[in-house]
This record gives structure tokens, sequence and C-alpha cells, in this order.
């Protein structure tokens, strides 16, 4: 009789501590990917680009046409390879004619970008549709003009029933539609994990090892800076001035030397990591941003442990056609 | 009564013009892709490379992993896009460090090359998967080693299992293997069109338009080099040397300037034409094979009637996921 009383009194206290750490990470503004349809459209919706399937169909073939390239030859999923965890796995993106980021910048995840309040690096964008713009006119991404892409667009005939179904009938083709409807398309990129499983009230969703990690993640206050739905993007910018780390850098991008946090989910299939793509290794990556940002020195194992967290963050990947482009 | 006769005349009259038609169409070695799987799967099949899912499931992964690159960054399907005709859409093709075709060769179609005797524009391959190991090491197109691609799949951990469902328990992940499952996978890149029930006996699947095109193709003899399933790539080599138009240039690939007839399959889906990409109009086109390898001169209206014809050849793009690669 008192082995089972013990053995009941250990399952509740798991079941008690679990459901602690749960409550903890909720207090920490970790929030999951709904699972509810009606929510997650309500976080990422946006009512002067409202989502449409038409939109969303039009902005998977435009994100997927390297035409939209001054070259012909790159398109967004060129650098941002939804085959390859939304990155391209090289340090610096390369662009037109290889040319590599003049800042060394890394090309970060598309998946899960919808829920940032800031895109890019240093945060300069608050849109997905003027992120978009970005890289499609920089000289050593694509390399095009609003201009260039326009009238490329529309001499190509078999676009102009999408641009109608997208944005009504005989809607002049514009830089600005094509970039909503990317944004359209780029809000289905999102990739709900079995954190988001245990965040909704399954605590059974994690192993224990990552919830040990969780535990260690919210101790040495990971979340300060990777929180909310994505856990990144929500923090406007991230001191760099005072990284002294060889390899990292500063980022002469902007006066500041700010950077936006950058999100956790699927981190483990994005490497290398951090803004200029100068670690391969995350447990390396997770100790020099104790080291750096946190100004705490946290042994291997912690790390590890950390790491082992960041695994129950690889989220489903949405299925998706290969989009046939009018020709 | 005499009336219902004429029109009953010229009713068997046309009727019958179209059987004599599609019996030309045979007698000139045009041949359907089959409908019925079995057939088409003996005419693509290869005793030493047999055609198994798991084959194709790797092989479509590796079509599209720019890590068999060099740089990390070059893919099958950068240059053979499945979402364009599969082709690059450009002249010559660009590759590694951005590096055009030295013989500014334009990068032909990987649809419907499975039924191809002779790989490369010379002919000079009779496997798809001898073909796939030349871009994979060109210095100006994927630029990569057999070791560097043994390597580095070696370390992408994900990949064992799928290599190992290919080609049989802890197989070691050969570069051989690698060219295998991607000629697999080319395999499953074929497109029936509207001519392929036509040829099957369905008279009524080409428009009169394209039927009097098919008279005019066969009447011009364009069928004595684009013939067999592909419309091409049957013919050993065609005769260039003796090309004098100016924009179509000499071949100083082989000794003998002689380069592959191409598919006619989706042609006009895969501008720019001839193995340098320097014509643009499908017309245009045309009218110089009829003018440099016919000795003829067609019409402009003869030659508008072939291009009609043409796209008849526009096949059913097969439908994929997008593949999700190991990281």
């Amino acid at each position: 009789m008192q082995k089972y009383i013990l053995i009941l009194s250990v399952f509740s206290f798991y079941l008690y501590a679990d459901s602690a750490l749960l409550q903890q990470a909720l207090k920490e503004k970790l929030r999951p990917i709904p699972s509810s349809k009606t929510q997650l459209l309500h976080l990422v919706d946006d009512p002067e680009n409202p989502l449409t399937q038409a939109k969303i169909d039009l902005g998977k073939m435009l994100y997927f046409d390297p035409r939209l390239s001054k070259s012909n030859l790159i398109s967004c999923n060129t650098c941002h390879n939804l085959a390859m965890g939304g990155v391209d796995g090289v340090g610096a993106a390369v662009g037109h004619r290889w040319q590599p980021n003049p800042q060394h910048l890394h090309s970060p995840t598309v998946y899960n970008a919808a829920f940032y309040i800031f895109q890019f690096w240093d945060g300069r964008s608050l849109h997905l549709s003027d992120q978009a713009k970005g890289p499609l006119q920089a000289p050593f991404e694509m390399g095009s003009t609003p201009d260039e892409i326009e009238q490329k667009l529309a001499s190509i005939e078999g676009y102009r029933t999408y641009f109608d179904a997208a944005f009504g009938m005989d809607t002049p083709i514009t830089f600005e539609n094509t970039a909503q409807a990317i944004a359209a398309f780029e809000k289905t990129l999102v990739t709900r994990s079995r954190f988001d499983d245990f965040l909704e009230g399954n605590i059974d969703a994690l192993t224990q090892k990552e919830k040990e990690g969780l535990r260690v993640f919210l101790k040495k206050r990971c979340s300060n800076c990777h929180q909310d739905v994505a856990m990144g993007g929500m923090m406007k910018y991230f001191v760099m001035k005072k990284f002294t780390y060889k390899d990292i850098g500063t980022f002469s991008g902007n006066a500041n030397n700010l950077v936006k946090v950058p999100t956790l989910r699927n981190i483990t299939k994005t490497a290398p990591y951090f803004h200029n793509g100068s670690v391969w290794d995350l447990k390396e990556a997770v100790l020099e941003m104790a080291r750096i940002q946190l100004k705490l020195k946290i042994t291997d194992e912690e790390a590890q442990s950390i790491v082992d967290f960041l695994h129950a963050l690889e989220g489903d990947i949405p299925q998706m056609s290969y989009p046939m482009l009018p020709r």
C-alpha cells in the first residue's frame, strides 16, 4: 500500500511540476501557434491585405518564379528555400551575379516570419509585403526594379487570370500587388510543433528531456528576447555593439548596430546561425548567446539541455505542390 | 436527299482524311507516350537501374537539393526548372560562380528526356544516370566532385534511410547511386499531350488547325529528324557545320560540330530555342530549321501552321509535392 502511495505521490509531483512549467512558459510570454484556424488567421491576417486563396495561389507562383529577378535566375525560394527549412544554408546570402551580401548577412528563414512584428535583420520593415520588396530590388539579391517586374509580369499572358482572381478583373499588375500576393503566401508558411501542443495544455507533448531543457531555457532567461509566437521577431533590437566574439562581428548595416532577435522555431534545421551565419553548431550558438547577451556562463550540459528543448520546436512543414508557372 | 448525301460524303471525306493523317504520322515514326502505364514503364525502364518508388522518391529529393553543388546553391532544378517547362528560360546556362556555359549552350528540358537514346547536346551520353553526372561535376555548372558529393550526402543523417530504402540497407552512398536515383526520378517526368491521344487513335483529339499543321509538318519532312516518342533525341547527330545563320553559330563542343535533335514536346513553353538559345520566337525557329536543315523555303503561313500543331504537344506536367530535404 505504501508503495502505491509513493508511486502516486511521485506521479502527482511530476504532474504538478509539468503544469507549473507550462504556467511559467506562458507567463514568460511564450505563445503557441494556435491549432484553431480562426485564431491563426486572426494572428497573421492584415485588414489592408486580407488573405484569400486566390492571393495565396498567385503569391506561391511568384515566390517560386525566378523571372522576378533581373537575371531571370533567382527566385524568393533561391535564398529562402522551402525545402531547406526556409533558408539557403550558407553563411552570407549570394545573389545577382554571385554577389555575396555586402554586410555578410545570412538569409533568415521565411517560415513563421508571419508572426514577427519586425522584418529584416535590422527590423526596418513592419510588413511582409514591405519586406518582399527589398530582396526583389537589392542589387546584390534579385537586382530588379518595380518597373521591370511590372513589365515582365504583364508580358506573361498566363499571369493575367491569377492577378484578376487575386485583385479583381483588370486591376493593373503592380509591384505593390506582386508584393502583397507574395506576403499572402508567406502567411501560410507556419509550422506547428509539439511545443505548441504543450503550450495549449498537452503537457505530455514534450519528452522529459525537452521539459528539462525548457526549464533551463526559462531559468537562464532566454525568453527575455526569444518570446511570443515565433520565439523571436518581437524585440525591436538587440545590442550588437557590445559583441566581442570574434566571429560574430558588428552589424554595419545600421548606425545603431542593432539586430532583430531571430525565431527559434526550426532552429535545428536552419544552420548556420546569427545574422552573419558565423556559427554552425547549435550548442556553440547557445553558449555564445548566453555569454554575450545574457552575460552568463552556462555549462556545456545546460547548453545541451537547451538544444534538446529546441528540437521540440521542429514544426510540421506545410506540404505543397510545386507550382507550374505560366510561360 | 442529295443534300444529306453531300453532307455525309464531306463528313466521310474528313473522317477518311483524318484517319489517313493518323496513318501517315505513324508511318513517319511518330509514336505516342503510351496511356498504358505498363507500356510506358517498358519504354523508360532500364534493367540495370530498375525503377522503384523508393528510388524515385530519393531521386526527387536529390534533384531539388542544392547541396549537390560545390556552392550548396545550385540544384538540378536550378537550370532544369520543373516549374518552367524543365528549363531555365535563358540563353546560355549560368552555373557555379555565375559562369555562363563556355560553349554558350542552353539548358535543354528534362521533361521527356527519358525517351531519348542520346543525352546532352552532342549526344555523348546514352543513359540519364550518366547524363546526371555531367552537370554535377562541370566546373561551370554545379562544380562538385564525386568525392565531395558522397561525403556531403553521407554527412546528412536524414538521407541514410532514403538510400537504404532505394538501394538496400547499408549500401554505401555512392556517386553512382546518387546519379541512378536522379535518373529514376527523371523517368517520371513525362508529359502526355493531346497529340498522344491522337496517335492512339482518337482523331478528334486535335483541332482542325492542328491537323492542318500536322499535315504541313509531315509534308515538309520535319519528322525526318523530330521522330519517335519524344519527337527528338533519337537522331544521333545533325550537321551543324553547314549552318550559316548568324545567330545559330557552330557548336565547338565536339570535333564534328554535331548536335542532338531536341524534343518538340512542350516546345511552346521552352523558349529560347536551339542549342545556344539564340532564337526566342517559335515561328522564326521553324523557318530557320526549314531553311537550314531541310533546305526549304517555307512560307510564313506554313510556319505558323506548324506552330499551331506544336501547341498540341503541350503535355500534362506531372503534379508533385515540393520535397522536404533532410538537414
